[in-house]
């Protein structure tokens, strides 16, 4: 007896790197059909670096001259001070700092280590990658460049990875997303027992990060996942499953 | 063409309400077989409440008297002082209170609401589902019930939903596991531009708990995934991805 998998992640291989010349949605989607893959029906889950290559959010660190607070900051924490001007120039501020980890707030509301400014796996040695600038925007463009090439009935999640409070080890999360909704919200139904779900919400695209996540080590060259049998519908966007800072306790 | 996936997710349907009275290991074989899933070469991930209901982590709150604290923040909160009570009893520390949230350091180590400390899905209306006392433990015996039982090669891995700061919406995250390393080391491997990787380090057993997440939402009633495509090596459990609270930024 054969059984069914309810959902399956597929890598795509051979994506080439990046530049700011290709048209992703292009390179994506002939990737998937060299391995036989039909982008219908699932999640198009994509690393961002990816993405920001794509974008050209890259930064010459010989062209940074890092100021006093950088340089404070690298000389505490042994790093290069133009790394750490171009994470101070992309956040909105610093929430944490300490043991040689800067964790800022970026422009997006994301709270994680130097603000997601990322050395490896960067075209050159010199070279910064920064977070794409609107993310979400990134995922739609991304999701409709490919339903252009006949994909259909598909949602894209850009991902990121990023450490967290209280555990060591690193997760991917979704920094943006399109044609799916980030949080599959329970409230209102109730559980098996009949009590009501109060705040049980899951988030779908935290969760599809996670999952691709294990495919994309930054050692595998696997930049970009089709995950099925996920529910693709619903609303909404990376955006808002960014909690208010007004009733986070962790600020 | 047909195109085969490399991580699958095959949810085990028909697990019965659990009772300290089952043996877990036997159940959920019988339920894996009866769909045709051969437990070999794979991770089992397993939701919490089952294995906290088999080993009867269960306290009846008609027999709790809540002490002062838990009655002022049930009253803060408007919660029960008993379910209170018991989270307090259960929490080592109370890492943050506000909102009408109590996010508190559970005996393991783990920083999450109400020390995890359930009332939904409960076997009846006054009942509170705590966590396992050794999850790692309880992952390490259900291993070697279903190898007894002819399973090969198969890792653990016991999920609980927690929250998060800064983002909205619950990710299932692992709290127990056997059999599978728990963070993948890249520690001085090189990325694809031969830089030295340092601190990239996969936390394989929360992506394994999101990635089954997907399949155990609270109204789905499966408890229980099976995950292929994972390699089911290495040493360690959950205990040693628990930070140092000397080096986390956020207690």
């Amino acid at each position: 007896m054969k059984v069914t998998p309810s959902i399956s992640l597929f890598p795509i291989p051979g994506i080439p790197l990046i530049t700011p010349q290709d048209d992703l949605a292009l390179v994506i989607n002939k990737c998937a059909q060299k391995i036989g893959l039909e982008l219908k029906d699932g999640v198009l889950v994509v690393a961002q670096k990816v993405i920001s290559k794509a974008e050209d959010r890259l930064v010459s660190m010989s062209e940074v001259t890092p100021g006093e607070k950088a340089r404070k900051i690298a000389r505490e924490d042994e790093k290069d001070p133009r790394h750490m001007e171009v994470v101070l120039q992309e956040s909105e501020a610093i929430v944490r700092h300490g043991n040689k980890v800067l964790i800022t707030e970026t422009r997006h509301g994301f709270v994680c280590a130097n603000a997601g400014v990322d050395l490896s796996n960067a075209p050159g040695e010199d070279i910064a990658v920064l977070l794409p600038l609107n993310p979400d925007e990134s995922a739609k463009q991304l999701r409709k460049g490919l339903e252009e090439l006949g994909g259909q009935r598909l949602a894209v999640v850009i991902t990121d990875t990023f450490g967290r409070p209280w555990r060591e080890g690193l997760v991917d999360v979704a920094i943006g997303s399109s044609g799916i909704a980030p949080i599959d919200d329970f409230r209102g139904q109730t559980d098996l027992a009949g009590r009501e779900l109060v705040v049980t919400t899951a988030a779908t695209v935290d969760q599809l990060a996670a999952a691709a996540g294990m495919l994309m080590q930054k050692d595998s060259g696997i930049p970009a996942v089709w995950v099925t049998g996920v529910p693709v519908t619903g609303e909404g966007c990376v955006a808002d499953l960014i909690r208010n800072p007004s009733e986070d306790l962790f600020r």
